[in-house]
Formats: C-alpha cells, sequence, structure tokens
C-alpha cells in the first residue's frame, strides 16, 4: 500500500510541481457547437449592430489588438468618450463576471450591453434584431444554428459568446514553463515571477487568468487619484464601500493590452507594475525588479486566435439604413 | 489552308464567343511579393496609422463588406462626414486611376492619401512614420520585406498597395457563364445582361471591372441633382466642363457595395438602375426591366478574398501615444 502510494507520487512529480503554482495554464477550449461559433464571429464584427453601421464589437475589442483597442477609454457612437477602459475579450470565458465591475454575469450578457449603450454602438436590441431578420443570409444562419425561427436577442447573444468562449490564447511561453519546459523562461523572466509572488501581487493575480476571479479595491494602502467618474463595484451593489472595487484584470497578453488600468492611465508595463506596488502593497519596487516583473509579465503572452475573416450576408431592400449623423 | 484555318475557328470556337462580349472575367492575381503582401496587410488593419488610434483603412474599405462601408457617406477623425462615399477596394487594382475623381494614379499614390487627410485618419506620413519606427515587429518585417533600413511612406503605401493588389473577386457566376459555363445564369439574369448591353449601360460599364477604366460625366441626359459638393475630375483638371466628371464605378461585387453613387444617394440596386436609365440614357425602365437588370447585376459577386486576420506587433513604451480627442 505504502510503495503504491509513493509510486504516484513518483509518477505525477511533474504534476504535482505544477500544482504548487498559484497560476495555472490556459485551458485550451473546444468549440461545443461550431457552427454558433461561426454566427457569433459574423455578429461579433458585424458594424450593422450599431446605429452608425460603424462599430462593431472587434471595434472595440479589436482581434489584431490583444482584444482591447489601446486606447484609455474608448470611442462610441458620434465619437463619444467613453467613460472606461475597454478589457480584453480574450481568455474573458475565464472571468468570474463580465465588465469591469462584474454587472453581467457571463459573456452572453455581456453581449447585450454594447449594442444598446447610447454611448457605445447607440442601437436598440429591437432594431438589432430587425436588421438581422432582413438578411436572409443570417435568418438562414440562425436557423441552421439554432433548429428554430426565433431570431430574438437571446439567439445574437448566445452566438456571441458561443465566439467569445474561443478566444483562449494557450501556449504562453510561462504556460511552456508551467507545463515543464525549464527552459522557456530566462533567468531574468524567472527572477520577475519570484518577485511577483514574493512581494504579494499573486494575492490578486493568480488563477488560470492571473486574475478576473475577485473585485479587489483599486488604491489599497494609498488612495488612487484619478479623473475617472467610474465607480465600480458600488455601481453594482449600491454600497458606498464598493467604490473603486473592480474587477481585477487579467494579466494574460497584458504586452499587447495597453494602456493600463480603469482608466488607461498608466501607459507603460513599467508605470502599471510602479504604481500597483505603491497603490496596493505599499512598496516601491526598484528599477531593476521593475525591470523583471516586466520582462515576467511578457511572457504571458500566447498564442493569439487565429480567425478569419467573416463575409458578410449582404443587406437588402428592407433592412433598416444605418444613421451615422442623426 | 482553308481547312487548317476553319479547324483553328472550330477549335478556340468557345474563346472566340467569350472574346466578343464587351466584358471579360476578373484576372486571377498571383502576389509578386508575398511577405509584402502580409505586411500590406498589417498596415492596412493598423489603426495606429491614424491620429485616433481607432481608423484603419479597413474602417472604410472593410473587406467583411465587399471592401466598402456600406454608408452614404465615410465617417472619420472625430466622426466627421466625408464628402464622398467610400469605394470598394476589391478589384480597384483594374481601375485606370484612384479615387472617385482620378486623382491617385494608382493604389500606391492613393494609400498615402486616407492617413494625411484630416477628414479621414487625420495622421500625418511622419507621425505614422514615427510610430512604425518605434515598434520592432514591424522595423524587423520592412527591413526582411525591402531588404533595406529605410523605412518611409515610401515602404509604407508599396506594401498596403501589394496587399491591395490581391483584393480581386474572381469566379462570380457571371465569370462561369463567360467561361462558357451556359448553366450558371438563370434565363431571366441572361435577359438582363442582354437588356444591360442592349440599352447602353456598357458602353461605360465594361472590361474585367465593369467601369473602372474611363471618367463619365454623372447626368448625361438629365442633369443630375445633389446636396454633395463633390466635383469630380474639375477639382484635378479645374476645368469647369469637368465637373460631375467621375470615374465609373465597377460593377463587380455590387450586390455588397451599397449605397450607390458618388453621394450614396441611390439605397438599393434597383433606384441606382432606375436613376441611370433615366440620367444617363434616357431611358425608362420597365419594372420588368429593372428587375433583369438587377438579377444580372448580382451574379457579378464573386469569390470574396479569403484574410487571415492580422495580428499587430503591440507598441512600445516609445510609440507615440494616440490622440482621439484633441
Amino acid at each position: 500500500m505504502r510503495s503504491l502510494a509513493i509510486a504516484a507520487i513518483l509518477v505525477s512529480g511533474s504534476a504535482m510541481a505544477q500544482n504548487t503554482e498559484p497560476v495555472s495554464p490556459v485551458p485550451a477550449h473546444k468549440a461545443v457547437n461550431p457552427a454558433a461559433v461561426e454566427l457569433g464571429k459574423k455578429l461579433f464584427f458585424d458594424p450593422r449592430l450599431s446605429k452608425s453601421g460603424f462599430i462593431s464589437c472587434n471595434s472595440c475589442h479589436n482581434l489584431s489588438l490583444g482584444g482591447t483597442d489601446n486606447l484609455k477609454t474608448s470611442i462610441g457612437h458620434n465619437w463619444q468618450q467613453g467613460p472606461i477602459n475597454s478589457p480584453t475579450v480574450l481568455n474573458s470565458r475565464l472571468n468570474l463576471a463580465q465588465f469591469w465591475d462584474g454587472r453581467a454575469k457571463d459573456l452572453k450578457e455581456q453581449a447585450g450591453g454594447p449594442i444598446a449603450n447610447p454611448g457605445e454602438m447607440a442601437f436598440t436590441h429591437e432594431l438589432a434584431i430587425e436588421t438581422l431578420k432582413s438578411i436572409p443570409g443570417y435568418v438562414e444562419e440562425f436557423k441552421q444554428v439554432f433548429k428554430t425561427d426565433r431570431l430574438s436577442i437571446d439567439e445574437v447573444t448566445t452566438a456571441i459568446a458561443a465566439f467569445e468562449e474561443t478566444l483562449v490564447t494557450p501556449n504562453s511561453r510561462f504556460d511552456q514553463w508551467l507545463d515543464g519546459d525549464k527552459k522557456a523562461l530566462t533567468k531574468d523572466e524567472l527572477a520577475g515571477y519570484q518577485l511577483f509572488k514574493d512581494s504579494g501581487c499573486v494575492a490578486c493575480h493568480n488563477g488560470p487568468n492571473l486574475g478576473g476571479n475577485s473585485f479587489q479595491k483599486m488604491g489599497v494602502v494609498q488612495a488612487y487619484k484619478t479623473a475617472s467618474t467610474a465607480e465600480g463595484r458600488k455601481g453594482v451593489t449600491g454600497k458606498d464601500a464598493d467604490r473603486l472595487n473592480f474587477k481585477v484584470p487579467t494579466l494574460r497578453n497584458v504586452e499587447l493590452t495597453y494602456p493600463y488600468f480603469h482608466d488607461g492611465e498608466a501607459a507603460t508595463l513599467a508605470s502599471a507594475v510602479d504604481l500597483m506596488g505603491r497603490l496596493q502593497l505599499g512598496r516601491e519596487f526598484s528599477k531593476d525588479e521593475n525591470a523583471k516583473i516586466v520582462a515576467f509579465l511578457k511572457t504571458l503572452t500566447g498564442q493569439q486566435p487565429q480567425i478569419a475573416l467573416p463575409i458578410m450576408p449582404p443587406s437588402t431592400d428592407k433592412t433598416p439604413k444605418p444613421r451615422p449623423f442623426n
């Protein structure tokens, strides 16, 4: 009995070593319903889900740019300045909730938000559905995917979420290291990871997404000063204590998802690491420490989703006209 | 001698039949320099070539939407309303010149325009180059493609044009018919083509691109009334006679490139055909004739380019920041 147990430990030695890390690799994702994914991809890229006919999900969650727009805060209908930094859609399936304040419980619930937000796509769900119903290519595809004639916002957000579920970025150098390739990281990168753990970053940035699994106060040790009016969880719970509580952002692909923080005020990884140290940990990282942590963070860039640009089914004479300027 | 000549006619009968048509199939295009095409594709999709960091070539020449934005006139920096309808980039290599007024002699010359146009991407060539030079992934790729350390607007527009050269749409049903598949078109579609030829549409819409190879007056028989201030060739030649002379738009993929005309005022193919009949030919098509011509026009939709969405090399701390709101 005892020798068997020892044998089991020996056999699973590598797996055991991994389990001691507070971070785990991005799990691969296999689409359950590829037809729904393909439809969702079209919808994700289709600007006809906006009032202007110009803004799609991909405008602010650009899959060429790490699933973000790389702007401090986003541009919405009529060039409105958004109130918050666009979070990456990559690996967002791993988050405990969606939006910075977690007001959507999952990707499906999130997907309906921007379409009808007057400051973003500025459409209505009713007009989005009327638009899609006027396009035979879409009507046919919805029917094939959902085996029903119903075409409502429910099917639309289900399909978009199915596509977004596939947007994972496996096989980063850090995940290769986690999986046992000890040469995948340099000495400095490993030193950065050690600092990341020892100094407490990992208290919030852990799990497969290095974040996304808790809400935390922005400004624990020092208060965070910002011109942003975003209130965080307070907007959801109504509690004053939840002011500036935000969902911890993922650090996956963080090299691609600049600028940083909910207000986009940290332009570089170096400044983000510096500020996080001061605000959250009461710690001033030396220039060398900062550089090592940044080097580690850059190992979190995974394989980006390979997307074949969808070709949209054309509108018809019955399709409501886009209204960009009124 | 005589029997040889007859044999030659018999053998090439099918080819001879094609040669009598005023329209020819879209020629396939083989990229001379695939690495330049790949680089050009990145640049085509990269919003960092705009002041805002939000607008790319693909914003108005959306390859999911027939190479257009499907808006009457385009949206530029700060949501400015553009003066003209965005022409399709598809098959644009076949045009005698670029832009509606032909002010650019080729795709390379065209590509530099929107980047620096204050109403479009609102950047400068200098800032675009400074941006690209700050991104190691781009610097390396330019070096590999052009075998030089030089990175100027010349290399940028050369690469974009190389990509755009590949954006052809072969194998439409009409081209299959031209190539000898007599079952490729229905009776109504063929009747529409016959009407298209007999009534004179083909006088301007001919050649492989069914247009794009001449400038013509908008409003030959009747004057065209429009609120648009676009002057056409007059802006290039300075001659009053060239007012409202425009490059004849291609009819390839015209089902996808709505709305129509330089001012985008024709929302549907039916209205575009109707107006063209009245304005250019002094002819009123019956409802049945109109429907047949429209049916023919819809056979001109070719295979859309299959594009793998490019992944952009990330900016660095030295990259000039986008300025969407100032």
